[in-house]
């Protein structure tokens, strides 16, 4: 299986992550060959700056302009892809990598999200591995804990913190009251968000890493184009405080589950009970929890991004493969995975938290009440604090559980009343 | 590598786990058979008591008296065993199922703390799996989370909640203000406990488990007679309410640590932070926490025992076994573990929780101060509440870091001190 023969690696990009990995494999080198039998050896790189210095001697290392190049080495067994972007120079690369016969391991969420049914079609029918422990929530094992860890259960559900930025945010807001916008200025300034931070704060990358999990968690073709995305720009303090208030943390969650009507995927808002392992997991932090049909819940935290927990993601892929292990791709063979079939979110019956802010005058609170008994929705708790008559004030109540569809249309309904002030804020209440 | 052919699998014992691992196998059939392309089937069982109804068909599978006589069935490709115990008939039907050739899965703690390094020796030269992700942690894949998810790291600690029935008396102790022996024997009319609960409550379980944990982690031989063990029966409502008071819970915890001495192991019952995530793990849960030099602090939750949970562990292994994947028993080869060289206890560091139960009267604290003084163990908080002149009451003190030989030479001194009624209580704090 293992013959001692060194493992040959060729990483492509050469940013944080992949000047992770390098120092990585260079700082344990003796470790990973004790675990795997055989040495795991960069021999070649491609990256866009050669000059800069990145702490780990290259000068044996050949280099390549053109990931794409890099790719088809002779002497290279796998080809590592920490480029990213769901198409373009990575997407050309690992084909070409895959047609040359080398196993890829990649951390590019947005790839696997648009292509990975394709990709993982190639690399089987090659008898090579495409590997991605490093694309979902970092450091964290949570592929290889749903695909082999927990391959016995049918899996009911996987929710979790797949953004590290957006719950650093929401949780900086939180502790320290202050608003979206100012919280975001500041994560740009320390480096914990993009100069662009809409991929992270709109939702999509935590989309990108749910489509995978999915993918894995249920046997299914990835479908990102059925995951509901909702980012976190619409949550206000004042929306923080009132979750604190009724028990609850907001986090902006990817939620997949099996329905009868088929896998449901979503990407919003929540609050979740304070307690529960996603309303504990404050700060940078990811957190994925899997419900299995004998396992039951289990739950698995850690970092989800910075260049050693990705590195340790990446660098367990490759002993994998040195060790001569492998597993079809997405936990099935490609050519057994399910079918796409989405659950619309109309069919989502749950709780909700409403915030609406009105004229406090009389009859706006009889108005909306009758408005959620014509659509059948029940309210739980009401909360309306202080009068200031005239003016606008928060009004905010949870519902008993209610179904989207209605939902959606009291909303509609309430946001049309001239008492209204602004379109009504709607959060999801998830009670793992 | 994997042909379609079914695995046949033979299992030795049918109780609450070998009972789950049938069902599974039944109920899961067609998602194991789509997940590994061949079919696992139990072909042989052996049970002491043969009517006994297990919920499963088994008219067709062959029946053993005896687990040795199936664990060499020529028609068996792995040998799972579910019997338990260090020695005796799991021991020998392991060492025959190996000997014939078979692949073994085991959920037996005890048995590979005491016969670890052997059993894997045995396995590995003879080209087989030695598997045992359900003997640590029931459902929760640490096993494999350690040894292959976080592979790529040196391992500088691992700890965690591995005995769900302390867990469980614990929390009950704290929710109610119950004692120890009342909880414990509700927790045995509940089944949640043995009827002999020394295994459990004395840590010995807990230890078996940490020791295989160890191994895994550190790649060191299985070094059972190092770890330091206490159980939980000292452990009073006192103590668990001082402790809520100072911001802690108090878990029973396996601890391993790689220090310059060597590698400590203890199992004794801990402060820790309420907010940590063992301090967040209540009742039956357990939790493991590694500490990677890469990937920093990663956290696994879920259920540490019952049918469903164990049973999930115990077919992942054979899951992997139908996919023709293999990893060396403890992560490197038996022939490259580590020898195992113990840390002695005397020379952690850390901080001390110590209850007393004093005569209130003038001067007892200032010569318990004096002690500590003459030790140079340096107090951190004090609380003594109410006064009870002539009266026993209970002192209560927090220390700064401490070596554990002066806290231990404190108590002793203090111990014999005529003002101190009771043994001293000494509670290590762990601030994960």
């Amino acid at each position: 299986m293992v013959d001692g023969k060194p493992l040959r690696i060729g990483v492509a990009g050469l940013g944080t992550v992949g000047g992770g990995v390098l120092k990585l494999v260079s700082a344990n080198a003796d470790l990973l060959s004790k675990r795997t039998g055989r040495p795991i050896q960069v021999v070649a790189v491609s990256a866009r700056d050669r000059s800069r210095d990145r702490g780990v001697d290259l000068s044996n290392v050949r280099w390549y302009e053109d990931a794409a190049d890099l790719a088809v080495d002779p002497d290279v067994d796998v080809f590592v892809e920490l480029i990213g972007g769901s198409d373009g120079i990575a997407k050309q690369a690992v084909e070409a990598a895959l047609a040359a016969g080398k196993h890829v391991v990649t951390a590019n969420k947005a790839l696997l999200a648009h292509h990975g049914a394709a990709l993982a079609t190639k690399a089987e029918s090659a008898g090579l591995t495409l590997a991605f422990e490093a694309a979902v929530a970092g450091g964290i094992p949570a592929i290889k804990g749903l695909r082999e860890g927990l391959a016995a259960n049918n899996i009911r559900e996987v929710h979790g913190i797949l953004n590290g930025t957006c719950n650093y945010i929401l949780t900086e807001m939180r502790t320290t009251g202050r608003d979206f916008a100012d919280v975001l200025a500041d994560a740009q300034r320390l480096g914990y968000a993009e100069a662009d931070p809409s991929f992270d704060v709109d939702g999509v990358d935590a989309a990108h890493k749910l489509a995978v999990l999915t993918a894995v968690a249920f046997g299914a073709h990835v479908d990102f184009k059925s995951v509901h995305i909702e980012g976190i720009r619409h949550v206000s303090a004042l929306d923080i405080n009132y979750a604190q208030e009724l028990g609850y943390r907001i986090r902006l969650l990817g939620i997949a589950r099996r329905t009868e009507d088929g896998i449901e995927q979503r990407v919003h808002p929540c609050m979740v009970p304070i307690t529960s392992p996603c309303g504990a997991t404050d700060g940078v932090f990811n957190a994925v929890v899997a419900d299995g049909d004998f396992v039951d819940k289990v739950v698995l935290v850690g970092r989800g991004a910075g260049a050693g927990p990705t590195a340790s993601a990446v660098v367990a892929d490759l002993v994998d493969i040195a060790r001569g292990r492998s597993t079809p791709t997405f936990g099935v063979p490609a050519a057994a995975l399910e079918p796409a079939k989405a659950a619309p979110l109309s069919r989502r019956r749950g709780r909700y938290y409403v915030r609406l802010m009105v004229v406090d005058r009389p009859g706006v609170i009889a108005e909306i009440a009758a408005t959620l008994r014509d659509q059948n929705v029940s309210m739980e708790a009401f909360l309306q604090r202080g009068r200031a008559p005239g003016e606008a004030v928060p009004v905010v109540w949870t519902t008993h559980d209610t179904d989207e569809a209605a939902m959606q249309q009291a909303l509609a309904t309430i946001a049309s009343l001239d008492s209204v002030l602004e379109p009504p804020r709607m959060i999801r209440i998830e009670d793992f």
